[in-house]
Order: structure tokens, then C-alpha cells, then sequence
């Protein structure tokens, strides 16, 4: 077991971010702006692509092409996938890579993904693949993509009943986030993005984590958040430019998500609705109960977050056992032994990765889910 | 037209490439044996992966794999795409994958790929996108990708009719190569990688393509001929290393095939059977053509080469006019720009890369491809 407590366990936002924030930059080219056009016309000037494409889901290609507007996109380079998870598929990958052939995409073309996760995830990864590389910028349109999706160029589809089975490292040249496109989000989506604000809070403790707990349900989304966004999306950078592989740290931000990831898994087969960030909100319950039960993380906080998270989000107990659910933890990727491996918390800011849990210790986390305090 | 002729067109074997050999070595981990059973047994001893998968091609699984025989190597997670062009597809890399999925490949397991280009190419893209890459070590059993496939990290399937359409970069963990396996090829499988050692002695000039030149041809793939191979190896280590993106230099490799890729595809859609080696052969006589038109290549020296392409290959005039493998041309990644863009020698070792030519230049240069002196 690695333990990263002394050394790169705490994730502060102030000083010891500020140190390696130009090498931040150089990777991770996130940057926020309240001009989208101007924004964008200037970054597609400086590049001079030879074509530009755009890729957007049926919603986006409603409600936020529109707003993003630009003489250089032809209509004919506009594609569209279909809204939904089981478009993350390799069926979708395929459509892009025929119509960027079709239509002569070049090496110095450029692809402009705009959407959730599922679009910057897919094109990202369609892109990353077409002549072994071209460049693309992601518009990210929810939350849960401006946090999360939008830093550490991960790009993958889900294949073989898995998510995110395929897929490759590759950062685009510049993720362009605007947090007005969050005012026309349903309120669940909104959720679903703060659940990752959330880990990133637990990741680095101290004041932000605080701001997080503090916040107003209603203030999500308005103009005053937009400074929590920007130090939760900076949490993630600094984690990311540590470990853009994922060998060690960039583990931590696993948190939360070994479980959520099974709990979502369980949803798409019955046919229930459960957003990503709503599983990741009791995987984070269940992965606190672990931390109190192997790393000695507080109690009380921990009941603390967990009622903060049932006042929040929709409760969901999956009718596949346990065991079903176990199995499918052996299979994520993040587990490399025999065993399922969890990221832990000793206390807010203080990670310890590469913790396996037992059997009938996941077990007892997972009935934790039902109960209320 | 950027010409690299004072700075970096030479290529020699000698002192100058021995300066970044360290720098080569870590880049691009190709190793000679004589004693491939060992050898892979101790790599794998190094690696210790999970689990070992192989990829081999029908003819490979029959004459390679018995010769590389490895205890951990179960039955089970062999997989076997058919030999030939059309297999080089998403189709294979889908099988892969289903199959790497299903036999719960992880994140350190290990993909040995035993065959030639499009054994190494397939297998080499389906464990980079695996899971967002899982390592693989390559044994190359044919000369063509011995001396080319094995460096450089490309990998990638033909998609929509074009070659390499779909791929990325990515090197595998190492390179193995045993000349021994050269043994069993057919003549013109061998002829077809002595093009791409041609090649490389063109674009290093001196005595190495001296001694190619004075090369018999039933020298070819005995023991004898090991240390030309290992020579020319490292021609072409020592312009990836430099660059390995190709976005300069590397376009040096592309010579002879601007032209051959075209004579390629139209031999493909003909159904003649025509080797890549033999296109690239005959795309270095057009494209040795065009360097006399443009760029002052020596005259006699050209015919010299031409002779001795002549004499080796088989010759072949595609029924596709000129205006289609023009088509073909414009249509090849390596053009950035409207226009045929070519890589073209003052001299041997001189190289001189972003030359657009004519139609006209072109058509001149096809033209030549059916005369004999």
C-alpha cells in the first residue's frame, strides 16, 4: 500500500499550488472566459486550421451551437450524436471518423467538441485516433464536464458492456469553459457536476472544502459560483500535472467512484436514471464509511457528509446484490491486483491510495447506502 | 519549403549518430537477438505482467509462435487475425478488444505481437487504446517490419479505403528482433523490406548505401546480412528520435512514398498483387525523378538506382490513370497544404522535405515508372 500522506497528500489551493502552476498551464489548457465568440474566433485565428468540424449531441446542437456561433463552421462539417450514454459507443467513434474522411479532414484540421463529457470524451477520443492525431477543442456545456471532463485528456468510449473500456491519454489544445451555458441546465445536472466539487473538496480539505459544505442549493449555477468552479477545476489540475498517467497520485481522484462507478453500472441495467455524479455522491459515502473503518477518518464528519449528501441527492438502492455489485468492482480498471482497490481518506487533503478492501468490508459499505441517520 | 540540408539532412551512420545513441535507446527499444526463447523469458521476468496475450496473423501462429514458446503464454489468450491487407481493419481491433475485455485483460497486462506490419500495426493500436493503454512488446518476423515497422511507434488500420487512416502514436515496451525468422519468408517478402533499407540508405548516403547497392541479391536475409539490417535500424531510430511526431524531419521517411502509397491503392482496387515494398521501390525512381527535376539530384546516379530497381523488382503499370493516383496523392496525410507534397534528395544524405510538385511534374515523373533505359 502507497501512502502519499507526507508528501503529496495534501492538495491545498493556496501556496504550494501557486509553485507549479506555469507547468499547469503548459498542460492542462483550461481557460474560462464570458466571451465565447470573441474567445473562440480568436483562438481558431492563431491556429489557422485548414477545416474546422464541430461535434455536438442533439441537445447541445439545439441550445449551445447556437450561442457559440462562427462564421468558419460550415454546416456540412456540424455532426451530431444522439444524447445518452449508450452513444458513448464505438458505433458513434465510427460516424465521426467516416465523415471527417468523407469530408477530408487533414492533419492540421481541427475538431471543436461541444457537450457534456459523452461528446468531449468521444470526439476527443475520435480525434486523438484520425492520421494519429488532430487537434480538438472542447466547449465543455455542463458541469460535470467543465469540472471534471475538461482537465487530464482522458478520452474513451464505454465498449463491451464497460465503461470507458476504450480510450486513450490526449489533451486538446484548449478547453474553453463559460459557466452561462449552466443557467439552462436542469437542476439534476447541476447536481450531478457538483458531486465531482465535491471529491475535489474532500481531495484538498481546508476552506474550499468548507465553501463547498456551506453552499446555498440555490446559489449552484449563479455568477457567485463561478470562483468555486475555477478552485475545484484547479484541484484537478494540480493532480493531473503531478501524474498524467495515473501511476500514483491521480489515483486519488478515484475517490468515490469504485463504488459509484458499480452503483451506476446497476442503474443503466435496470433501467433506472441515475446520473454519474449522483453515484459518485454515495460512492463517496460508502469510500468515507471504508476511511473511517481502515484510515481512521473522523466520524463525525463523515455523518456530517453523509447527511449533506442524502439532503441533496436522490437515494437509489440497487436491486443487484452486493455480490453482483463486488464483481463488478474486481472488473474497473483501477483495481490491478486480485482484489478491489480504493482510494481512502485519512482526513480532507490527506489521500491514501491503493487500500484493498475486502469482500465483507464492501459489503458493510454498501449497506450503509440505505440507511439514514 | 523548409530545407534541413545544412542542419540535419545528413543522416550517417557513424560519429554523429552515436551522440544521441543514449537518447535513441530509451526512445525506441529495439533489441537484436539470436536467442528470442531467452530473451522474451527474461523480459517477461521483468515486466511481470498479469496476464500475457499474443496476437499473431494465421501464417505467424503456425511458423513463428512454436519458435517463441513461452510457458506463460496460455492457449486461451492467443488471438489470430487472417493474413492480408483487408484485415488491417477496425473489425480486428474490435476482436481484440471484445477478446481482451472478455479474458479480463488489465491495466499490466501485456500484448506480444508476433508477425509483420499489420500484425504489429493492429495489435500495436488495439493495446493503446485498451483500458487508455496497455504495453505490448513486438517481434517482427518479416524483413519490411524489421527494418521499418519496429520503429517509430505507429501504429494504426486502413479505414474508408485509405491506408493508415486510423492510428496513433504510441512505442511499445520493446522491439525484438531475431534474424533468424527471415530465414523462412519468401524472396519477395524479403525484397519488399530491402525497398525500406533502400530507402534509408538514400537518405543517409555514403557507404551504407554503397553497400546496399553492392548488395547480391542472394545475400539477402543470411547471417551475413544482420549487421546492414542493424544499420539501417538505426537509420531510422535516429530520425524518429529526432522527431517523433513528424512534424519535421521524420518526413524524410515519407520518400518513395508519396508515389508508392498511390501505385499501392491502385494495385489494391486492381486486386494485383503488389507488395509494399515493391511501391515504394518504384516511388523512389519517381520521386528520384522529381529530386533531378528539382532540386539538381544527379543524373547518373539516378539511373544507377533506377537499374537496380529495375533489375530486383517486379514491374507494374497501373491501369488507374495518372489524374487518379493524383487524386490518391492529395488525398495522402502527408499533405498539409493544396498540392502534392513531397520529400525529395539533393543527394544521397541530403534531404530536402515540403516540396509540392505539379500535376504536370507528377504525371512526367508516373510516366517514367513503364520505360527502361
Amino acid at each position: 500500500m502507497k501512502n502519499y500522506r507526507k508528501t503529496d497528500g495534501n492538495l491545498p489551493i493556496g501556496g504550494q499550488l501557486a509553485l507549479s502552476l506555469s507547468k499547469i498551464q503548459a498542460m492542462n489548457p483550461v481557460v474560462f472566459t464570458s466571451d465565447i465568440v470573441g474567445d473562440l474566433s480568436r483562438e481558431l485565428e492563431s491556429y489557422a486550421p485548414e477545416r474546422i468540424f464541430v461535434l455536438t449531441d442533439e441537445n447541445t446542437r439545439k441550445y449551445c451551437l447556437p450561442v457559440v456561433r462562427n462564421d468558419k463552421i460550415g454546416e456540412e462539417r456540424i455532426m451530431t450524436i444522439p444524447a445518452g450514454e449508450t452513444h458513448k459507443s464505438l458505433r458513434s467513434v465510427e460516424m465521426i471518423w467516416e465523415i471527417l474522411s468523407a469530408r477530408q479532414a487533414r492533419r492540421n484540421s481541427l475538431l471543436i467538441n461541444i457537450g457534456g463529457g459523452l461528446v468531449t470524451d468521444v470526439g476527443g477520443f475520435a480525434a486523438s485516433c484520425f492520421k494519429r492525431g488532430i487537434k480538438c477543442i472542447n466547449i465543455p456545456t455542463t458541469l460535470l464536464a467543465q469540472v471534471d471532463a475538461s482537465v487530464g485528456g482522458k478520452t474513451g468510449i464505454n465498449f463491451n458492456g464497460f465503461k470507458n473500456e476504450i480510450g486513450i491519454f490526449s489533451a486538446p489544445e484548449k478547453v474553453m469553459i463559460d459557466v452561462t451555458f449552466l443557467k439552462t441546465l436542469p437542476p439534476r445536472q447541476i447536481l450531478s457536476g457538483f458531486a465531482e466539487m465535491l471529491k475535489h473538496g474532500l481531495l484538498c480539505g481546508g476552506e474550499h472544502l468548507k465553501k463547498l459544505l456551506g453552499v446555498d442549493r440555490d446559489v449552484i449555477s449563479t455568477a457567485g459560483f463561478s470562483a468555486l468552479l475555477k478552485e475545484s477545476v484547479e484541484v484537478k489540475e494540480r493532480v493531473v500535472t503531478e501524474d498524467p498517467k495515473e501511476k500514483g497520485m491521480r489515483k486519488s481522484l478515484n475517490f468515490g467512484h469504485t463504488v459509484g462507478h458499480a452503483l451506476e453500472s446497476a442503474a443503466i441495467e435496470e433501467g433506472t436514471e441515475f446520473y454519474h455524479g449522483d453515484a459518485v455522491a454515495h460512492g463517496m459515502i460508502a469510500e468515507l464509511y471504508l476511511s473511517v473503518l481502515k484510515k481512521g477518518f473522523d466520524r463525525c464528519l463523515y455523518h456530517e457528509i453523509r447527511t449533506f449528501i442524502q439532503a441533496l441527492y436522490p437515494v437509489y438502492t440497487p436491486s443487484a446484490s452486493p455480490e453482483k455489485l463486488y464483481g463488478w468492482m474486481l472488473h474497473d480498471k483501477k483495481n490491478e491486483k486480485e482484489g478491489v482497490n480504493f482510494t481512502l481518506l485519512e482526513a480532507p487533503g490527506k489521500v491514501s491510495i491503493d487500500n484493498y478492501c475486502s469482500r465483507r468490508e464492501v459489503t458493510e459499505a454498501l449497506e450503509i447506502l440505505s440507511k439514514r441517520d
